[in-house]
Formats: C-alpha cells, structure tokens, sequence
C-alpha cells in the first residue's frame, strides 16, 4: 500500500498550488457577488470523506488489474509506430480516443472528471440534465492531470509492473487509463474538501486565502 | 457473493451446448489432421486455475465499482433517444463504440477476448505480433456474449445497484462494459479449460465427446 499513500501525497502537493489559486480565485468571486454558489450547501464533510474512501477503494482495483500484465514498454515509446497512421505514442492514441468517445456521452459534464488531453474531447451527444454543480465555476480551470499523467506513467508503473512485454496493448492500456481515471478523480476531488472546508468555517479560510496560505491536508 | 456464483453456473449452463459443440468440431479437425494444435501443450492445469481465480476477482471489483452508481435505467431503453443521432440504447451506443476503439487497438486480436457486438468492429491499426495461439481455430465462433449480455442487464444489474438515476451515464456505461468485459473473458475461458482438460486425457474426452456428453464442470 506504501505506493499509493506516495502518490496520493504527491498528488496533494502537486495540487497544492492550485488549490490555494482555486481558492483566491473563488473568494474574489464570492466578494464581489456576495454570495456563494447556491448548491454548495449540499456538501457535507462526511459525505465528501465517504467519497474519499470509496476513490481509494478505486485506486486500489485497478493498480491491481494493471499489475496483472507486465509493463509493456513499447506501449509509452513515443517513437515506436505502434499505430498506423499515428504519429505518438500507443497510450496516448488509446487515452485521446478513448476520452473522446466519453465526451460524447457526457462524462465530462460532471464536476468530478477531468480530462487528460482537454484539447482532443468531441461534443457532447447526450442532453443535458438540471445542472447540480456544487463547486464555483473557476474550479473547472484547476487540472493536474499532465503531473498524474507523468507521475503514474515513469514513477508508479514500474513499482506495480513485472518486466516484458506480453503484447496484450489494449487490455493493458485500458487497465492504464482506469488506473489514471480513479487517481485524477480522487486528487481533483480536493476541489469539493476545500469547498466543504470553506463553508465550514469561512471566517477562517478567508482569512487564509487573503494571506495566500497553502493548505494541503 | 451468492450473485457472482449464480452468474457463473449460469453462464457455464448457457455455456454448455456451445463447448459441447466446440469440442465436437475440434475432435473432427483433429481426426482429420492427425494433430493437434501445435502450441496447445504451452497450458497446464494449474496455469488455467491461477487465470480463473484472477478472472473472477476481476469480476467482483468491477461489480463493487458499478454498484456505486444507481441503475440508472434510462441507460437501457431502446427509445429513450438519449443521444443525439443515434437509434437504440445508450448502453449500446457507448459499448459499440468502445469496442471498435479497441478492435482499432488490438483487442480481439487475443484468444481471450470476445466483443459484444463483433459485426461493428474496425480494422486494428496495431501491426500484429507472432501468434502464440493455444486454442484451435474454431473455438473463435463460440461467442455466449448476447446471453451474458441479457443476463447481465435484466437479471445482475437490478440486483447490484440500488433505484434511481444520478445522471451519471458515461461513468455507469463504463462501469457495465467493464463488468460485461470481465464475466465474457471468465465464461469463454471456458475453452482454454476445455482445451487442457482435453489434452490431459484425450482418449476418455475422445469418448465424450464421441457420445456427445455435456460436461459443465
């Protein structure tokens, strides 16, 4: 388990910076209108600590699943030409398409996805339902997902991964991107802790955030 | 667990015409050839057991992880028209789609998978490797998916997720594929099971198969 617990950590100090941002930004906004965002208040700091502990449940099954195939290294070689008519890496086509297809059912019109290639989503095909969004909207603009990305790619797979190449590339990679899915899920989802902090107690995180104080646990 | 147990006997059950079949078929090329596949001694026993026990705690994690989300049943009506420009269910929509990326990537190109709805793949963009199949080339038309596919979304689903619909589409798709993916692969490993189990004791299985016994077990 000491992998994960290396990770999350690194993942709260990646963040760090871009919380306290986050924060700033979200505070001016709120002094300026005078109020919060009206569904905020459906935050509470159980639920959100639940679902803290139901991402790591994630992240634990799938570093497991992945663990099952060996690492597969031509898989991340840029310039292996794995894929025909694609210039980059195997991985790479794999989370790009892959990521487009689940923008055009809607995943990422959920506060708690972000995307790892933002640039390459299709459009949604599914209609919209009643939004329910709880964070402030320059929450959307925090995404750390290029450091999970480099992270869980040159430091966390080698630590889970046997050696050689069983050629399975796509059962691996999609047991990749579950892997990078559930950790970006679970770091972004500090965005809802410090919301939930905020509301808590916002006296004091004002007074934090005015004095740009950097918060990580 | 009582779930995962009823599923498998269950899909060993609607299994068992379809391996008898297989068996049949693969005993008559033999009797042809005078051979068997030339690569099958690569599997033991032992090895098929370990790859079972993996298969089905596969199956268990990704049955927690679509039970964090409700049933969201509108995922599965025919005319729920909930994306735009496509006939049928969402559920379809996203699997279909999901498996031609991976065809494009090279899933089916491995013994072990089986794809939902084979006459939508595309081409593999993935140059192939040396083959290092063990099964006999017919076992690749037994394909159980519809019936997993009816068992899954009637009778599994209702009894894993609680009532309601947070909406959450995309994420419960994925998780269903993913349950789908791994009961497939545990129900068709069936073959590499009928194929050791065969070559551990050819003439008795010879017999069986001669008679055209069904054997589930």
């Amino acid at each position: 388990m000491c992998f994960l617990f290396y990770l999350l950590v690194r993942g709260l100090r990646v963040g760090a910076d871009c919380i306290v941002e986050f924060c700033v930004d979200r505070f001016m906004e709120k002094a300026e209108s005078g109020s919060v965002n009206g569904s905020a208040n459906v935050l509470s700091l159980d639920a959100v600590r639940d679902t803290l502990i139901r991402l790591e449940d994630t992240i634990v099954f799938s570093l497991i699943e992945r663990a099952k195939y060996p690492i597969n290294s031509a898989m991340y070689n840029e310039s292996a030409g794995l894929v025909a008519g694609h210039h980059g890496s195997f991985i790479k086509f794999f989370v790009k398409r892959t990521e487009a297809l689940h923008a055009q059912a809607g995943r990422y019109g959920s506060e708690e996805e972000n995307a790892f290639f933002p640039g390459s989503l299709s459009c949604s095909l599914v209609s919209s339902r009643p939004s329910t969004n709880v964070l402030h909207p320059v929450a959307k603009i925090v995404n750390l997902n290029k450091d999970i990305w480099d992270m869980y790619i040159n430091q966390l797979l080698p630590l889970i991964t046997a050696g050689g190449d069983d050629g399975n590339y796509a059962l691996a990679a999609a047991a990749d991107l579950a892997c990078l899915q559930a950790i970006s899920r679970r770091i972004h989802y500090g965005k809802f802790v410090a919301e939930v902090k905020f509301l808590d107690d916002s006296p004091e995180y004002t007074r934090l955030i005015r004095a740009r104080v950097c918060i990580t646990s």
